[in-house]
């Protein structure tokens, strides 16, 4: 797949994993040093292109000729390992842009992870190679490697520990050392890689990029993602997705789970909201999935090789050992997933055929009951029936005594229709590397078996992004764009604009004047920009006649003008007092890493000590909004619970939805917030009694 | 440690685990049979007591003399393992009880495992038993191994895979099968074994029974527990707390975290499981360690050895290699732990040796600077110093491409001081090796670190359990002894006895008749034991003034009569109405499995929606009370929260521990509920306005 580009330049992708000549800067001719490994590397890796060692003070390096700079090799350099000092490399991007070497990966650390100082440099360094027309992978990064292409293009020890075996798996790390720690673990269990790449600080080719690149990489069948942070989430999205259409799955280990402090945001769903709930949202919608055990990101790919998403959250799970396969269970219920009953037909065909099993969830062969093809049989039906989505067969002592013989009883069923894990309950690493070597996913611990199939059960396709531009989308644009100071008035009239229910108002005018009355009582408030906790100023009167509107309106600006003589008087908001069954804050916010989010939370006091939310990226379609709500356990109040009054939960859905289009807004908004929302009974509909729009 | 008790018979243990003769009854011939492999694994164990088979249709078998029956024995049996089909069996317990034998395990499966017809079974074969004085350790169970004694007492096919390792760990597990994959998973860790017991379906003796046996046994030193459910608390919290007083740590894996595992658990054991937060509770207040991957069940041993429960819940942290640390880090912030930064001291020290580390929690020594004493130094540092509780070392790549020297950073170090886990990042069986044989706690998976750290971390002395017999105590049990139809009255009178502040009330006779009025308004409710839902039935006045009284109490009266003729009637409560900032539920249960426990709630709708619960072992002191307090989240509203006003948290502190003592009061009460608590503001204590007592 050499493409030359219009430009004649080879391809960005050919480049970084087929170069034709790579020099290594700073190459040292002392093997005790880091410097020397990629040399080292690729020479025994067999690289067939040309592996040119730079470094002023030798002629030759391990056989090599070496050339004091850049300017003086005497052909075209695809890519080029920077290895040496950071204080160095400005100058040697430099000399990269003039030699019209397309892509560098810069193993050097002492960048933006050190703070300001560092990042500056970085932010130089970028700036230059931008201007040279030079893509930088890193810096801080250990290297990639490219198992096919025979290039280790690394410092990474891993490579001079194992043969690089090659296979249709390829790995975007942000930890470095993590990229050696997995290729080794996945050695172990007989799983290959195409590509290994090191991402570094991300300083200019970002994971989506890459992940962008592999994803029409003919080598890769499925990419793994070892992830600390979500540094560019537009571009991730868009590689994921182009991934997923080509059916290659994206599996993450995502780091942050236990992070809760983010930064304090205007809005309070901003601050409710923590980063892994957002990476979650993240994940769902754009069809990744997520372990959270190391050895589930390794096994993975081999589990889901083949198949899509699931169309529900079941197992069917069948032993011949009841406590190992207990232990699943028990994990598989704490993330809610189900193993259901065998259903009577399935029963019936196996009883059939001489085969009795119970109506237990988990199908369970008693010592010396899994002979005369019978645990085969019921993995073959299990594998065809339409009552789960996935299969976990566990093996007890024989598959370490007798390893061939167990195997040979999951091997023989009719596999592939769906995902199967097989977990082995003693030490049996004989039997692991026969499931292995028949690329059957196969478990040590029943936490990791666990893990991976719930990863699988919480699969989603990628959300469809709504594209139509309808009038009502147009004009929220235009006025989002026009707007400047966004008060609660300018608000809460977006969100009406996108066919969110807010409560009746008027405006009395700063100068004054009358206004036709709201029906009933009403709520007076000031408005300012310039103005924030309007209650504690007394700028806020509460349950208001018509007849006393006037008056307690002059009040509130004759107030807010001693108060705050300085700020920018719009008026006072005269609004219908709403009720409803409970309140709920709907929440809006472009994620600076994630992207556009809505979150859906219960208001109060009690819900900031024990919060309840549900965060999905945005914009939703109606069942997104379905599954938000039942996802906040207060809402089941309104939904038909004990005899009280149903609240309009359709009507709640609706709203989310058409909240959610303000990701199609754009504009400037980074965060927007009704709070609260209140809800009404059954096809009373919904109502925002206040808002806020940050920029 | 062979004693024979007065009546000349070999001690229980003596008979388990070291017996002079062991019975096969049903032995078989036929190698390939599983009733063939004890005696073929106790001659190869070299066993070196009487091995004596047993089998009317053979004279001899493997070389063996064999009996038809035990009568033809001429000499003592000490222990029968018995494989006969199971509707022999109860003809089998008498002969053991006509020739002595002390002791049997019964292999046979086909008892209360299988439902209601087993379960018969197996109580009859328990009552003959008990008449012959024999004791069962199964039935249903795989057997026994007591290394140490050379017996593999058992039919489990690891015993033939694994060399039998002598270890200071014995094991009781309620899964046969897991008993043989935890001996294979251990051996492969260089980890030995005393004794390992299959308990079966517990039948006579008892987990707790066993432990107790183990917590007096020389060679045991650590106790591990396989657990589907807890079957007898009583004597496990004993035994529990036996074992920690000689010094010997309990660790528990227990199934049933979830529904759907207590589902699958229970149709394996014919048992009920109680909520996992009953489990827990158990586990706490008698000392016992939890962990919830297998892993972490195997190594924890090492990890603790030695040491007592933490002061703490703070980790030392050093890696080589961040991103493997943080996956740790990760999961121990999700489970409330925390890696606190080194003190300023502590670096000062490390600095004045010149060795700069950073204030990061996480001490991160990049490639290439682990050398020169400087990771050894570090961890002594950790080891020594009181900021943190546990430390755990996580190690790069060149734990695998020079596993030697990179252990020996570790074994270089001043240990012992504290708990130390050792992460390797890469797949290092060599390295974990090394570790292993020094007797440190190396784990394969950031997963199980964390696991067994915080199992560790989340240690507790066994409660201590008041026995304080006062005044206030004898009365109720006085009370609680006579009292048969418990009401609203009586209930919340036995509370009162036990310290309980409850609301003022006085009691109209069923007669009718003048009371003294309640200070402010009152709520007035019909009294009898015969009717249960006194609301709506109309049988409940609220807010009636002092002077309406009589008439509201005659009227309720007359009701009752009307609707209830054959209920008995004790009159009508006048009780003054109470207000309180917030409302708890307090309850109490004498659970079959685990004992008493107490609960506090929050009340409310939304509390069913949502629970949020806490559980403690009943009785509790005052710094549990604090705790469970501590764990609603809910009450932080009370705590000091936005300027909202406080409650009076140290009256319902105190009034938990008064509660809480239905415990010591005994009787035949099983369960106990203040529903609601009023907690009042801050210095006006709380108020119990409705109580039940269930028999």
């Amino acid at each position: 797949m050499n493409m030359m580009s219009a430009t004649g330049r080879p391809s960005l992708d050919d480049c970084m994993f087929r170069p034709r000549a790579v020099a290594l800067i700073g190459a040292s001719a002392d093997p005790a040093k880091n410097n020397a490994r990629p040399q080292r590397y690729l020479t025994e890796a067999g690289f067939t292109g040309k592996i040119v060692p730079i470094n002023p003070t030798r002629n030759e390096i391990m056989g090599l000729p070496c050339y004091p700079d850049l300017a003086s090799v005497p052909f075209d350099i695809d890519h080029a390992f920077i290895m040496v000092p950071a204080a160095a490399i400005e100058d040697v991007i430099d000399q990269c842009g003039r030699k019209g070497v397309p892509v560098v990966t810069i193993f050097t650390a002492g960048f933006a992870e050190l703070g300001e100082k560092g990042l500056a440099l970085q932010q130089r360094i970028v700036e230059r190679a931008r201007a040279a027309n030079v893509r930088i992978l890193g810096p801080n990064c250990i290297g990639l490697i490219n198992v096919q292409g025979n290039l280790p293009l690394t410092a990474n020890a891993a490579v001079q520990e194992e043969k690089l075996r090659p296979g249709p798996v390829s790995v975007v790390s942000q930890s470095g050392s993590m990229l050696g720690s997995m290729l080794t673990r996945a050695a172990a269990r007989g799983i290959g890689f195409s590509k290994m790449i090191s991402i570094g600080n991300e300083a200019d080719l970002s994971v989506g990029e890459v992940v962008s690149l592999l994803a029409r990489d003919d080598d890769t069948k499925v990419i793994l993602l070892f992830l600390e942070t979500i540094r560019d989430g537009e571009a991730l999205a868009k590689a994921a997705r182009e991934a997923f259409s080509a059916g290659k799955a994206v599996i993450a280990y995502k780091l942050g789970r236990s992070a809760l402090g983010r930064r304090v945001a205007a809005s309070h769903t901003g601050a409710m909201v923590g980063a892994d709930e957002l990476a979650q949202a993240f994940f769902r919608a754009n069809g990744i999935l997520r372990v959270e055990t190391l050895e589930a990101l390794i096994e993975l790919p081999r589990l889901i090789e083949g198949h899509h998403p699931p169309k529900g959250r079941r197992v069917g799970m069948m032993t011949a050992t009841g406590g190992a396969a207990a232990m699943i269970v028990d994990r598989l219920g704490v993330y809610g997933d189900t193993v259901p009953e065998p259903p009577e037909d399935f029963r019936n065909r196996l009883a059939s055929e001489g085969i009795e099993i119970s109506d237990s969830p988990l199908i369970d062969l008693p010592m010396g009951s899994s002979g005369g093809g019978r645990y085969t049989r019921i993995l073959s039906e299990l594998m065809a029936s339409e009552h789960c989505d996935a299969v976990v067969s566990v093996m007890g002592s024989s598959a370490r005594s007798n390893p061939k013989m167990v195997c040979e009883r999951v091997l023989g069923a009719r596999l592939g229709a769906k995902p199967l894990a097989v977990f082995l309950a003693p030490q049996a690493d004989e039997g692991l590397s026969i499931l292995h070597e028949a690329g059957i996913a196969g478990f040590r611990t029943p936490e990791s078996c666990a893990d991976a199939i719930h990863a699988y059960l919480n699969w989603h396709e990628p959300s469809i992004r709504v594209a139509v531009d309808d009038e009502e989308l147009v004009e929220a644009r235009r006025v989002a764009a026009e707007t400047i100071d966004w008060d609660e008035r300018k608000a809460t009239a977006l969100f009406a604009l996108l066919g969110v229910p807010v409560a009746e108002s008027r405006i009395v005018p700063a100068e004054g004047g009358a206004v036709e009355p709201v029906s009933g009582l009403a709520a007076v408030k000031c408005l300012s920009p310039d103005i924030l906790h309007k209650s504690d100023a007394g700028l806020v009167a509460l349950g208001v006649t018509p007849d006393a509107v006037p008056e307690v309106a002059g009040e509130i600006l004759r107030k807010a003008r001693a108060a705050f003589p300085k700020a920018r008087l719009e008026g006072v908001l005269v609004q219908k007092m709403e009720k409803g069954l409970a309140e709920v804050i709907l929440g809006y916010r472009r994620d600076p890493e994630v992207g556009p989010v809505v979150v859906l939370g219960i208001g109060g006091v009690t819900a900031e000590l024990r919060p309840s939310i549900s965060v999905r990226a945005a914009p939703i379609d109606p069942a997104a909004a379905q599954e938000m709500i039942a996802e906040i356990p207060e809402l089941r109040k309104l939904a038909g619970f004990r005899n009280l009054p149903k609240g309009d939960l359709s009507a709640l859905a609706e709203t989310i939805v058409r909240f959610s289009r303000l990701a199609l807004v754009g504009g400037d908004i980074t965060e927007a917030e009704i709070n609260p929302l209140l809800i009404k009974e059954e096809n009373y509909g919904v109502v925002a009694v206040d808002g806020l729009v940050a920029r």
